[in-house]
């Protein structure tokens, strides 16, 4: 297994570097990003970054304005792609396909062949990652936007002892029951619904109740996609109803772009810097 | 003359916007971006930001990660556009015409009928921007980055009224004297060098004398296009000829990318900060 390093630059004393490797999950060749900061003596945490549809790892690496805070609390970061590339089932549509896989394991043809995103994130990335990792604490948790928020919220859920926090910018909380998610989970589940409940985040917090780890929420009031595409309401009412606290931020004015991410990054690190401890 | 707001976004509790209005300088549509920090009854300064080749007003506005410290200092960014755009002349070459203007007013057919961004940037920019400004200090600096901290050099050295701080990322610091400057210089301005001197900021420096801003250069030391195009031997020299103080700035590892400057962009903003008031 070769990962080889296609970009490296110094960024507030720490690497931000990119790299490229052949995924045998995806059967294809990947890229994905990992910020390193400024080695100590002290063992890093790692925090997972998801991307929203259409984006690569280089979004957040570029725009997230992350690198100072995970630089200054001494977490790495990574920042895996979207879907899987290349020579892989694609669709003409910018929400199916490429760039927007919804962190999954499909089913269906002609996705189940390379779109085994959930089993990528869970398995091959991490013993990746954490070879690559100076001195890693073993500590780790996950954040994301939009379609990548609901990835966090999910991959988060569904693996309560891997990841210690979970936080989330304007994520599609209930896929199954929203344009976007219904598209993808029928493409890439098929049209049995019972099936895509695994796959949706107010789903597993109905039946995982409180063994999971905190979980933060930021949602912008001026975000184009929130009516019809990110309501929260399900998943808070699925919280309300096994009685867990969501700590879930309304911010006035902010709109679905990274300009809304950066501005409380620094708060999202610093909740999951307190639970990596 | 109208100037239309094509985008908004809230930013770290001030507004990121991006405007698009017809240029009489240039003759042509333009684009620019401004950051409007919160409102407060103090009046706000205004920095310059100018981007080096390729660039457009995006490159600053997306990946300087500038805003917190914009917004904390309370200070408002302009970042115009490199050159101008759409139906005026053009080279193959991404370092010749369209977003390779070197902010200079050429004199020399095809470039001279549109490319007149000096004076675009010294007239017809500023004041429309001033009036966008809810509450304008009336305080100005300049920065930028590679091309653009050589614009911010030669800009700032011009007007030495005008701009009470001066800094740049790597710039071009004598393009009369590297493959970049001589490419657009012949160009833009001529195969007669002796009216290059106007436009080259080590040249400037030698003439001006000490009645210009304090100037800050930040260097990355693995920077690409260093040895070639940015080596700043000339300019510290004209400034120490004249016995003048360059706070000149290497820094060890980092490279000519936006990672550099978002990483040194606080420092930045400091500095002119406490010459801006």
């Amino acid at each position: 297994m070769t990962v080889e390093i296609i970009e490296k630059h110094q960024s507030f004393g720490g690497q931000q570097i990119k790299y490229r490797h052949d995924s045998t999950t995806l059967k294809c060749e990947m890229t994905f990003s990992l910020f390193l900061p400024p080695e100590t003596k002290t063992a890093m945490p790692l925090i997972w970054w998801l991307s929203g549809l259409t984006c690569t790892d280089d979004n957040f690496s570029q725009k997230g304005a992350f690198q100072a805070y995970a630089a200054k609390n001494r977490v790495a970061f990574v920042m895996p792609d979207t879907s899987p590339r290349g020579a892989v089932a694609d669709s003409d549509d910018w929400d199916l396909g490429q760039g927007a896989s919804f962190y999954l394991n499909a089913t269906q043809e002609p996705w189940q062949t390379n779109y085994q995103m959930y089993d990528y994130l869970t398995q091959e990335l991490p013993a990746i990652v954490y070879s690559l990792l100076p001195n890693f604490s073993g500590k780790e948790s996950i954040m994301g936007h939009s379609m990548g928020g609901h990835g966090a919220l999910m991959l988060g859920l569904k693996n309560p002892q891997r990841f210690s926090a979970i936080s989330a910018f304007a994520p599609i909380s209930n896929p199954m029951q929203v344009p976007w998610g219904k598209k993808a989970f029928t493409a890439y589940l098929g049209t049995a619904t019972k099936t895509w409940k695994e796959w949706d985040a107010t789903e597993l917090l109905k039946t995982v109740g409180t063994k999971h780890a905190p979980i933060l929420i930021t949602q912008g009031t001026n975000d184009n996609f929130y009516e019809v595409q990110l309501n929260e309401q399900a998943f808070l009412a699925a919280a309300d109803v096994a009685d867990e606290t969501i700590n879930y931020r309304k911010e006035i004015g902010y709109d679905h772009s990274y300009y809304t991410i950066a501005t409380f990054i620094e708060e999202h690190i610093a909740f999951h810097v307190s639970h990596l401890k």
